[in-house]
């Protein structure tokens, strides 16, 4: 049963754990004031989490669902190249809901936020008839070189971080009626938001676009193609599928949370950035070469177009 | 019946309506850019608006909600002197909600945004039990400069804007079962921030402390006075009254988004502000010479503790 004096308290006590320098004022008036350093420029990134939509009582503990809650966020900071500074959290509660599903929900929330110095500077509580949360995540860029879905050009390669497909790979599991135990390793789990990744290639100015993998390869690919205005061709036997997946979860399956970019072809790209394995899996290509729709070579020497069948909210399931 | 498609195709048209030049980068790529001007900080604001809760779709048309749920977070840009720049919504459907309701939502909140050029510089989009929408306002204010609810100091006077307890009349009238024309004048349906009042105080530094009347005279003064370290005395017969509310309303009704601020008992605060009317209505008191409740004299000259009747979102109704 939730108290909303108890559960602000707890919001407070939390906020306190986890600070960040540009934060002037946070939790405690009606708006929180940020400081931007000079010659920067402030990121804002918002993601709805709602119950049975982005995650399930039963399949996801509280721990895991606000760690996924931020690493959105986080996750949208890093393919911006981007520092993140701090989070506001609209947390809309059923008012029979154990005050220890908030108190988890809040903790690994925290416990994310820690690791990055993100400060929790702000938010709203209510009554929902589904647990509700919005997280919004600032942070910022000097100005001028925030990477952005819309600078790939013709010849540049494409590349991603880690591997695809696992998170879509344990939600089929858990689908398929399986228990799994969340572990910390686990991508769908606990995924890890490529902040570093994205800061390493914003400072050396090597990517030319940029977008996190939340909705899934085909569908964000698409968004950079679109805003870029480019076709692209995959290479299905570089794509890096992970160990739970196959071609088409790496594909299509959502929420992976790695980074997805390209760079120039002349750009020399290490195999490994910050911990993280990068695999070049295709190219850029013109619009008038190619028919608009994205293509994928396939192992049986074809071409393709690419499906698109990534994450649709209002579509049901994907 | 809503189409994601159409849905964000219809927030990107509506945002490219109202422009902010503070916005680089708006809706499109994983985050927003916006730039603070050098010597200004950020204002972030988040809230939190869910049907059932916030609003009844019987008593509230789709319009209305919209620009109640922009006024929520442009009442905490004045609550602090600031200036608003760019807003970002996060918006849960039910499936079957009509695509008509979500056009008159966004119809409603772009009115508002346009009227004080507010750019809708992102968000997100899911499916949701119950109409969810979170609202987030950034806005900026030289650096500061920001009216804190931390300043009231012992011997300042208590002012408000405008007359209170009338979007609460109008409530009552709704539970009572009337039915209600929203028009443009009814501070329930249509409420105006008081964006140009809080700058004025600000510019002016006038204001001691200030917040927006939103959850109710009672509770928001009392986090003035929590957040100042003082208490405070209320004069009933000087409390404005809006014509369709009574004295219980106007210290306990909310959402009338007024503004509540304190100024030195030597400032010279005008009758009127902005078209808007301030009236002084008590004083800020040391907390060591009264109890720590917050005291008001009544019309029959006694004074008796004020009761903390605002709203409570996890206690139901008003």
């Amino acid at each position: 049963m939730i108290k909303e004096r108890n559960l602000i308290r707890q919001i407070r006590r939390i906020a306190a754990a986890s600070k960040n320098p540009a934060v002037i004022t946070g939790i405690g008036d009606d708006c929180a004031i940020l400081r931007v350093n000079p010659g920067f420029e402030l990121l804002v990134t918002t993601d709805l989490c709602i119950e049975d939509v982005h995650f399930r009582r039963a399949w996801h503990p509280a721990q895991v669902v606000g760690h996924r809650c931020l690493t959105r966020g986080l996750s949208d900071i890093a393919a911006m190249g981007g520092e993140p500074l701090a989070c506001f959290l609209s947390l809309g509660l059923p008012q029979d809901l154990p005050q220890a599903w908030a108190n988890g929900f809040l903790r690994g929330l925290l416990a994310l936020a820690r690791r990055y110095k993100v400060q929790l500077a702000g938010g709203d509580v209510s009554s929902a008839p589904q647990i509700t949360a919005d997280i919004v995540v600032t942070g910022q860029v000097p100005s001028g070189t925030a990477i952005l879905r819309s600078g790939a050009r013709p010849g540049d390669r494409i590349y991603v971080t880690g591997a695809l497909g696992g998170s879509a790979g344990t939600l089929k599991q858990l689908f398929a009626g399986n228990a799994i135990k969340p572990t910390k390793s686990s991508p769908h789990f606990y995924p890890t938001p490529r902040l570093e990744v994205g800061n390493w290639l914003r400072k050396r100015r090597l990517a030319t676009a940029m977008i996190d993998l939340s909705d899934g390869l085909s569908v964000d690919l698409r968004h950079i193609c679109e805003e870029s205005g480019v076709t692209a061709i995959l290479i299905s036997n570089k794509v890096p599928i992970a160990n739970n997946a196959d071609l088409e979860l790496a594909l299509h399956g959502g929420e992976d949370y790695e980074l997805l970019f390209t760079a120039s072809k002349h750009a020399k790209i290490p195999s490994r950035v910050a911990g993280a394995k990068i695999t070049e899996i295709g190219e850029i290509r013109n619009r008038r070469d190619y028919s608009s729709a994205i293509q994928i070579l396939g192992n049986n020497g074809k071409v393709r177009p690419l499906p698109q069948r990534g994450w649709q909210h209002f579509a049901g399931q994907r």
